[in-house]
């Protein structure tokens, strides 16, 4: 693969997304230098192949400020002074502030252009970086009247080098957007991650995939999260409000349920979430291919899967996904297998041919 | 396998839990038969193999009960009357109502224990029944001092041979616990995917994994939803009003962030969120064997998946736990394999030796 971006890259800021990008850009021959203001995460990215240290006659083509949302725009206009002939952009997760800083003190803020890849881990830092981390995932560059063509061009060429999708949009419609895709579900799942403090041993015990899916990301780092927020705080306020809204209304039905009209404002809310969900888009939403899935429980010794997996593409059926758990103290493995619709048939005339044990 | 469960199991209703309980029972020999409502559906479900149609000269041991909420005290009475040999239980999400009412109607009340195993789907039916959907899941016993000691045992007989661990409780034990584990998410997930039904497009297409894992169960069937919360209201709406409290309290920080104190309230919603999920067994959870999990890049092409497990396999290394995700429009299939820690070095210097693209 060639490197669509040319020249030297520079990150400021080697946490988990500076290190990511440094990563894969090295694979693919990219020249990275690396800085940030503390020296013992900058050695270990550098130690971790991400990059090298900054050097004096350096000419920096493109520099990707990588600083919690906090700092950026102070580090976006250093950088615009410090490398002159550079195109400059950064990640963090809110745009329309660290964009009118920007437009308003730089004089060559031309060269700026904000971006945001819409990729992260629940924990942080260089040593959960992953050249992965970006692939297929959308990534926004933040266009305006003020923005060049050719500083857009080559942060995008960066975000395609990554494996990332380029979105277009302008800071508003970003922060809107992520204030409900992201932010929303950020705070409402440490909420209710919270009512868990005080809850006794043995409800927690009760604990299924329902819990632990809607409170997983409740485990995101606070300080980033509180920087995030914060700076958003204009567009979710609204959105948090009119859920509150809701909520109010469910409570007072579900305080009479008796009551006329309260099991319908309870129905209508199930309903709504049917249909809201319908609209998110990939393999959970309603626009995806759906695939047909056949579970296999296998034994729990090495090789079991390899033998099950070999067979599978021996008979030239490609798995569109696969997931596998081990029911907790029980000694069977449980595999979910994902393929197209028109191939279920195929697949379960195997398996059974294989004498595989299939549940359902 | 020998059956714990001796004699005629009887099923009351072939939906998704009945139609399961069925196939697994059967296939350890147990004599299985069922009824249901719907003359199609119970046709499904003795298509599908759960089990045969009653014949009046059977002998019933254990009945158990797999309607909706609404109409499972109800079924328990008629079963009590029907079956004067059998021990009764009904699989119902919220145990208080219906052991009051069976207590309170039936002359031989002590052959009723109510249960629940919790185990779903965020789709019902007998056509999506499977033997796999109890194996490691809680099955709670609702015990009480009018519970003979005999139908205890048939109905923990029966959760075992299912593969499921069982846990005695109370029912208001067992009514308070799901209200916090699994009623509160359920309607918080509503209300969220709720809110995602006037966005934009382009909005929804910048979601990813922390919005679809918060929103997963929107997608469950609002008739039966509707049935257990509002059975449950009274001991849902304390929850509910303490994250209504919380939110409305994050809110006003929200609105005014640069208040005194703004900033601490956010935080300590962040962190307390934090605090909570660390509570959560299993998996995902605080109190479980962490995994270490290495990324492996692989070709989307059948076999590239059996040959690394097979070599992975020949290597003598036992993977914990397995996910396969095909990035959305890229052509790199990303496998995390999570090992045991002390597996991960050995299982890292394999995949480097065998020449397979490590992510990270």
């Amino acid at each position: 693969m060639t490197a669509r971006t040319k020249g030297q890259v520079h990150i400021i800021g080697s946490g988990l997304l500076g290190t990511s990008i440094g990563l894969t850009l090295r694979k693919i021959g990219v020249d990275i230098s690396l800085e940030d203001s503390s020296p013992a995460t900058l050695k270990l990215a550098i130690d971790f192949g991400a990059g090298r240290e900054l050097r004096p006659e350096d000419d920096v083509s493109l520099v990707v400020v990588c600083v919690p949302p906090d700092a950026a725009a102070d580090k976006v206009l250093e950088a615009l002074e410090r490398f002159p002939n550079a195109a400059v952009t950064d990640v963090a997760s809110v745009k329309s502030a660290i964009l009118e800083t920007v437009r308003e003190k730089a004089e060559e803020s031309f060269r700026y252009v904000g971006s945001h890849p819409m990729a992260g881990r629940e924990k942080g830092g260089a040593l959960n970086g992953r050249p992965d981390l970006f692939v297929g995932r959308p990534w926004v560059i933040i266009t305006d009247e003020a923005a060049e063509t050719e500083v857009i061009n080559r942060v995008e060429a960066l975000a395609l080098d990554l494996g990332a999708t380029t979105v277009r949009m302008s800071a508003a419609e970003h922060d809107s957007a992520v204030a409900l895709v992201s932010h929303t579900p950020q705070l409402l799942a440490s909420l209710l991650a919270a009512r868990l403090v005080d809850a006794d041993e043995s409800a927690l015990g009760l604990s299924g995939a329902g819990l632990r899916d809607t409170t997983r990301i409740a485990a995101s780092d606070p300080t980033l999260w509180l920087q995030i927020v914060s700076a958003n705080s204009e567009r979710l306020v609204p959105i948090l409000k009119h859920f509150e809204q809701d909520l109010t209304k469910l409570i007072s039905a579900l305080d009479e349920p008796g009551a006329t009209g309260s099991l319908s404002v309870i129905a209508a809310a199930l309903s709504k979430g049917n249909l809201g969900i319908a609209r998110i888009p990939g393999k959970h939403g309603g626009n995806s291919t759906s695939y047909a899935r056949v579970t296999v429980m296998i034994d729990d010794k090495p090789g079991e899967l390899a033998r099950l997996l070999t067979e599978i593409g021996d008979a030239g059926i490609n798995l569109e996904d696969l997931s596998l758990d081990h029911a907790s103290g029980a000694w069977i493995g449980l595999v979910e297998l994902s393929v197209l619709p028109e191939t279920e048939t195929e697949l379960i005339q195997l398996l059974s041919k294989k004498n595989w044990k299939l549940a359902g």
